[in-house]
């Protein structure tokens, strides 16, 4: 299936969501909207946007359920509208300056500035789910609101998580998966579960969709974690190893720091110089994190791929997300 | 009407719309928001928790509809979660180190998380609108969901014109509606609105309740602006002219510069010292600012009171409803 008039359609939809701020007094507030968004400003274009990936799986999860994904435009929106809410705050938090190469709006308008921005994209991803009304029944949008909001509290709950391990040295294993199921895996079940509920599964049908998402996005998450590691600089485009120097608590370093060895007792002294990357990399390796990681994602892929046979997606759709999947899990090769 | 069970399942309703976050690895975040609600830690009590008057408004409004305001309670507990989410997020943006008398949420655990909390408050809004569906039909809680969102995007349009009037030195009177219609009227409104559809009110009688709240809203804003230049400390516990050392774009003062003369003069030469203050009203006041104030706050009230009457509210909440617009709107006697 060409996914290209998907894309296509979802941009449309989603400049027609935030054209709500397109008015007298609010031209500029819309500017920063639109500038995030990767439409307008310097460096404006498709390596601004992102790839989009969260809106086009509620998409193909409704075709391959047999329903039409046009109806499903304004639930595509609500669910990309979140993900950048979440990008917008999240850089504030995290004090970053840059996002897919620009600065970000925090940088650009000042924090305060930047938090409603945030604010004004998690109104619209409400006010886009609400939008599904012109075309499902008002039992079937309170049910996709419901998985959205429940979604957006697994989200602050891992962005708490990853904020309070900031300032924790006994972080273990077990810490990971409740901090990355609500960080990463929950909004790409949210788009996968609310995708089938819009093509009509029924419950079984939309568990086996979330599931996929589910596993999916943990699968991503433990390969991000790889790459941040062992990456090839090349291929994935940012410095591989950075995770070490950001202290990110990523799957590799939390098993890295349960084999309490040489890599643990480095970690434990303070932050890591661009210098000793190398070598630190390679003392993880030796001591499990690579090899913890590497069957963590193989099992997640495995979940994911399962689940995803079980939804038994139809039609060109069904293919399209079996390649989407296998595109998302296959990217360090 | 004896308003104090009200307010009592109000605040169980809200206790319970937070629990959601009383978990295992989230107690600490859960703290955060009982903090802020003013239920936990240094300070706590009914000092700290605010008079409540939103979520009353919906109730009332409910009720002098001849609802069961009993129902009505998830839909109270949205409106009040909102107006806290818009209070965290603030409070950062406004640099505030008090609220109520105690460290705001960004003193006592930091901007980052913070952020959080007010992003957790908001997701818990949208929870609880939706938890109006075990009481009402779909479709009221759709549209309920739909006014409380919109009335969202309105509250990030006010505190984006607040914050971009920051920098400007030409702003005049017809700068202040839109502003204070966001901020302030919004949320009161929505309040009354949403009310008055869970009380079955029909499409005239909706529009009389929204009409009311929204001139609640700005005569109960330029009231407060009033007090904040001519305020007796006494009565109102704040510092009497604080909003002319705070710069505050508040009616007074636009029309103090609208009149271009001495008040307007100091005005642009920079911040004002408090030594300046008493002076300063004087020279305001002679200048028209406190009448072209007092007179829209009348203008509002009886726009307020007329749209009231318009609604007719019933029995002994219809009284209520008087009483309480009463009290608001004559707080500065």
């Amino acid at each position: 299936m060409d996914t290209k008039p998907l894309l296509s359609s979802i941009e449309s939809e989603l400049q027609r969501q935030i054209s709500r701020l397109d008015a007298p007094r609010t031209g500029s507030f819309h500017e920063m909207l639109t500038y995030h968004m990767g439409w307008t400003g310097e460096g404006a274009g498709p390596e601004a946007t992102g790839k989009r990936i969260r809106p086009l799986l509620v998409l193909l999860s409704t075709a391959a359920c047999g329903g039409d994904w046009q109806l499903a435009l304004a639930g595509a929106a609500a669910v990309e509208l979140v993900h950048n809410f979440s990008l917008v705050h999240d850089d504030i938090q995290d004090n970053s300056e840059k996002r897919r190469g620009r600065p970000t709006t925090w940088v650009k308008w000042g924090m305060p500035m930047a938090i409603n921005v945030g604010d004004a994209l998690f109104v619209m991803s409400n006010q886009a789910i609400i939008d599904l009304k012109q075309n499902y029944s008002a039992e079937i949008v309170l049910k996709a609101a419901e998985i959205l909001h429940d979604t957006c509290l697994e989200l602050t709950r891992g962005q708490f998580l990853d904020m309070s391990y900031e300032e924790r040295n006994d972080l273990a294993v077990e810490d990971y998966w409740p901090m990355i199921s609500g960080k990463t895996a929950a909004l790409l079940s949210a788009c996968c579960h609310i995708g089938a509920l819009l093509g009509g599964a029924d419950e079984a049908g939309q568990d086996a969709y979330r599931a996929f998402g589910h596993y999916l996005g943990l699968a991503f998450q433990v390969q991000d974690d790889i790459l941040g590691i062992w990456g090839n600089e090349a291929l994935t485009g940012k410095s591989a190893a950075s995770d070490l120097i950001e202290g990110k608590n990523s799957l590799p370093i939390l098993a890295g720091l349960g084999a309490n060895g040489k890599f643990a007792a480095r970690w434990k002294q303070g932050p890591i110089r661009p210098d000793e990357v190398q070598e630190l990399a390679r003392i993880l390796a030796s001591e499990g994190g690579y090899e913890t990681a590497t069957d963590a994602a193989k099992q997640m892929t495995d979940l994911a791929l399962m689940s995803l046979r079980e939804a038994d997606p139809q039609g060109e759709a069904g293919d399209a997300l079996f390649e989407l999947a296998d595109k998302l899990l296959k990217r360090n090769q």
